[in-house]
């Protein structure tokens, strides 16, 4: 097993699907009538968020505390970080203090990477700048498979501005290990002509998100971020919405068993319609719960698992 | 048993006495000395928290810990409700990371029942708006019982600014449930003159505090929420004070045997005065303790009870 | 054992000695497999901090978890006391909800004290304004003992702003009570000429810290504040750093045992450079391991040990 989960090109696919399969076994255990296992007990998770992200903040959580982990939450706003300690010191303290693992969310690309550089214990990239959330792409990664049987084979479309998503990133690079084929899908100004090519090589491009919808097994919409819309590159709102946005009628472009996906949270009547967000096709609720369970799987694997 | 507790309204007098029953037992687990109870191990309860109430939060959260749940704070400022999140996919967020109860505090009267339409899990409303904050009006009825030995029959006086007071509403809907006469006193611009009779039939009026005073149980002082003071319908501070405030020989012109109440934190000067507020009658700090009992029993009824 | 840990000068040698050595079994187990020890299941700790210090904050959090405690934290910030609570009301109100001990962060100095006037449960001072910081003195009291083999006769350096510090202070008066010899060091503006003296009779002061290096076993560096900086009897930063600045030219006039400290977090470049921090001689990071075992020691002996 891996020590650190910088980013989804970390996986070889053994090592991705044991993620997988320890992640079903967790959500077995989730549906039981006792929730919690004793295996993390007497370990401490460190939460060290230097943005807001609640949503992946509490999934980290959860998942911790069902494997009867100690919690500490670190808001990086208000903190000693503000009176100009270095992510490394910062690193070097959350060490010191027994910490062994330490799950990262910072505004700043690579700044993971770095922090696994300076401490003993497993870091876990919960989202760094426009890079990397490969928790997020093993549990889409989980959703397709549990919905649909299988990756290997799959047509998936990513569909936003994949420029800034870290969430496209990382899936393009686990899909993509996995067997899955990935289509890109945006404006140009937002899908720049090698990201694609360097990402991952049989990854395809397009900019017409309705020719597109007919031949894939899953469309992955991305979030569109409200303090990009005035970017020079971006559309308008009102052009985003009617190119790339997913409403009822395009949703009927879809094959029969075609899933639809979002990481939340979702902008409804921007990228996403509510007729979409709450038709059956959406698996939105459940790579909520799978959240959970393959942050259970990542954090069972790289503290309590077979590399200790 | 119920499945949420969102208003006084909810509670019939059963299950309201059961409640306070439970609560009662839960003060001796207490009071020994290993204080935990097991009952909801494994069990998440979320602290959603719309508002700060660092008072309530904390006391549900040491409530919950008590009975072993896991507790996840989730705090709506700086979280994805800033990035546009509704409050049905945040509801649907919690309930899909497992969130078994959620306790809510949100600005907007209403909103912990529009949650309790989208979720599995139990709802507990920590208060909404201006609208109830139904285990305080637990909490209050506990202390009054564990004082004065009964509710049937007492003869509760409610003063101040019961027009925005969820505190009021609650209590006036419990206590009129449990046999209580409530009279609300207060500024007429403060008082509506249909208020009484909407919540509860038997409940009376009052602009003159004086003379209600020695006919009384219970005298409940309201919070006066400073940002309401400049209010064309507020009276001055002074003046307030003068009219509605509780000071030493106020208080003397109770029955001997009455108590004096308050939900906190209190404005020491303005609606109370430290005489009052430190003498034996006042039940104020008991109220924060009785609190913990009470959302004790609240959860472990809710979730761990009767109705799993 | 002493029920409230508000200053260095509650502690006589026996009861320091036993902190720290208690602490030292405490390090035993936070060594081994299974870190945590059910001493004080069912006990509660409350964190009230008025002031950002997520360092102290989530060291005292560590140490608790590890002895089984539940922990609520309590930032006062955005709480009910910007409702205009009084300290005396919210300590009145943490205790009702059955705190068993409280933490206390505050900016004016002697809360603390206040505090334990209150409440029946323990009360900790983890920082009171420019007062006093004692867990910081038996951390780093520890950490010396640790390195050095003993306390009695030791040499110490205490270098910067002495007159704001109150780790100075508070490792002024433990040290005395254990037998070390302490030199404050710093520019006369930041050294009182009555502050040696009245804190412990033996205590040197000194403004020139080239001549003082060569005869110490420990050099403890204060970290500058950089909201003081522009104060009218605060050097300038460039002058500051380089007549009480530690670089490497400077430690190497230490004798070869001697070592480094510094509380943290550091203004890298301002009173200690890169070099010198990330030495072999450096304490720094050991500082922050040390504080987990010593805040269990003092959670355990105040709430778990001898008195209960």
């Amino acid at each position: 097993m891996i020590k650190h989960l910088l980013s989804g090109a970390d996986l070889d696919a053994d090592t991705a699907t044991e993620i997988l399969d320890t992640a079903a076994e967790m959500a077995t255990v989730a549906g039981r009538e006792i929730k919690k296992l004793p295996a993390l007990r007497g370990r401490t998770v460190v939460n060290l968020f230097y943005e807001d992200s609640t949503r992946t903040r509490i999934s980290f959580e959860a998942a911790a505390k069902r494997l009867s982990a100690d919690v500490i939450n670190f808001s990086a706003k208000g903190s000693s970080v503000t009176k100009g300690e270095s992510l490394k010191d910062t690193a070097l303290t959350l060490q010191a203090m027994g910490a062994d693992a330490v799950v990262v969310r910072h505004p700043a690309s690579g700044a993971p990477h770095r922090l696994a550089n300076w401490v003993d214990g497993s870091v876990v990239n919960a989202g760094d700048g426009t890079h990397e959330h490969p928790t997020q792409a093993l549990l889409d990664a989980y959703t397709m498979r549990a919905r649909l049987g299988r990756l290997a084979g799959l047509s998936v479309a990513v569909v936003g501005d994949v420029l800034h998503s870290r969430v496209a990133r990382s899936n393009v690079l686990l899909l993509s290990t996995l067997g899955a084929k990935v289509t890109l899908v945006g404006p140009p100004t937002l899908i720049p002509v090698d990201i694609a090519g360097a990402l991952a090589p049989a990854t395809a491009v397009s900019y017409d998100l309705d020719s597109v919808l007919p031949n894939v097994d899953v469309v992955m919409m991305l979030r569109v971020q409200r303090e990009r819309m005035n970017d020079s590159y971006f559309p308008s709102a009102r052009e985003y919405a009617r190119r790339y946005g997913l409403d009822g009628p395009r949703m009927r472009r879809l094959p029969e068993h075609a899933i639809v996906m979002h990481p939340g949270p979702m902008n409804r009547g921007m990228e996403i319609t509510p007729e979409v967000a709450d038709s059956p096709r959406s698996t939105i609720v459940e790579q909520v719960t799978n959240g959970v369970s393959v942050r259970m799987a990542v954090l069972y694997l790289l503290l309590g698992g077979n590399n200790r």
